[in-house]
């Protein structure tokens, strides 16, 4: 411990590409202002044909004001053939999925960043199982979502694989997907008709 | 309804794109082997830099076999620099809302088109209210995800606005993705640290 303390290397503030810097200052920021952490995003949809459709995310509020991504970001959504679609996306589950390996592995950096711990690779592969006889209204004792989902982790940096472990596990702790995905959110749907 | 049965209209069993004798000829294909409607999606992830991380979505099992998507679909996530990222994709949490918009517009048009409806127009609006104190550790109170979450859809078609609006409540009654975010999903997480 003491060794590591009194290392000559410089804290170099960027670790993981990680401005650590600017991390703990927003998090002061916060502190100050807890209101400046109130968000809304936002993800637009048109229907294109038949399961083929096409979201758009550009804009969110956040920090007291509306604000817009520095792109406008466009992923069209389908079914593949086996399930009556054109394939011009993946399909809305496996979207959640990304969402979820996405969420982790942010999370993940950031930790070990503050930690300064340094990462040198990490991979992931989500899996959902999904029984299709609950959304094909065949089985009414089938859910409609996935039974179950699994995220398997490969990290490699400078500190020893409990290290690593225990900083994906805070990063579990502090994940906005991981927490929509295994504690449900609820949702309000409403219609406009013209 | 008399009027409407005897109309000399072909009934062209493409509707909204989507091809109704396939959809059929699916569900009744289900009906004969039900396993087959067991599914695996995935999705592959591979940290870039600090929140920057890269998803892949390609392979997925189905109908009893290995199977891949046409091509293989990226997405970059990130955080926008306000919440200390570099912005070259959306957030983790704005993927979720994409998601979602996607999944109930897929199951209205696939809806629609097996109860003879044609839609000419489908849009979607998804918002998610989220306190970022939580994921930030600075309040013990405040969940890591979304708060609520709100859709707001815009339906046109040749059917009433009480049937358009039947239509998509009976793709909410469906949908994937509205049951993993409603209802939550167990989310194993395992890692390898070589």
């Amino acid at each position: 411990m003491t060794t590591t303390d009194t290392t000559a290397e410089v804290d170099d503030p960027i670790r993981n590409g990680v401005d650590t810097a600017t991390l703990f200052a927003t998090l002061d920021a916060v502190r100050q202002a807890p209101e400046a952490a109130r968000f809304q995003f936002r993800a637009h949809n048109q229907w294109v044909s038949g399961t083929h459709n096409r979201g758009t995310i550009t804009d969110y509020y956040g920090v007291g004001q509306e604000r817009s991504h520095e792109r406008t970001f466009v992923f069209d959504a389908d079914h593949p053939a086996v399930l009556v679609g054109t394939d011009h996306g993946p399909t809305p589950v496996e979207f959640v999925l990304h969402a979820l390996a996405a969420c982790l592995t942010a999370g993940l950096a950031n930790i070990a960043a503050a930690r300064k711990v340094r990462l040198t690779e990490v991979r992931s592969t989500v899996t959902g199982d999904i029984d299709l006889n609950g959304i094909l209204g065949l089985d009414p004792q089938v859910r409609n979502g996935y039974r179950q989902i699994t995220a398997r982790f490969t990290i490699k940096g400078n500190a020893p694989a409990a290290k690593l472990r225990e900083l994906l596990d805070q990063s579990r702790a502090r994940s906005a997907v991981y927490d929509i995905i295994t504690n449900g959110v609820p949702v309000t749907i409403q219609v406009d008709t013209p």
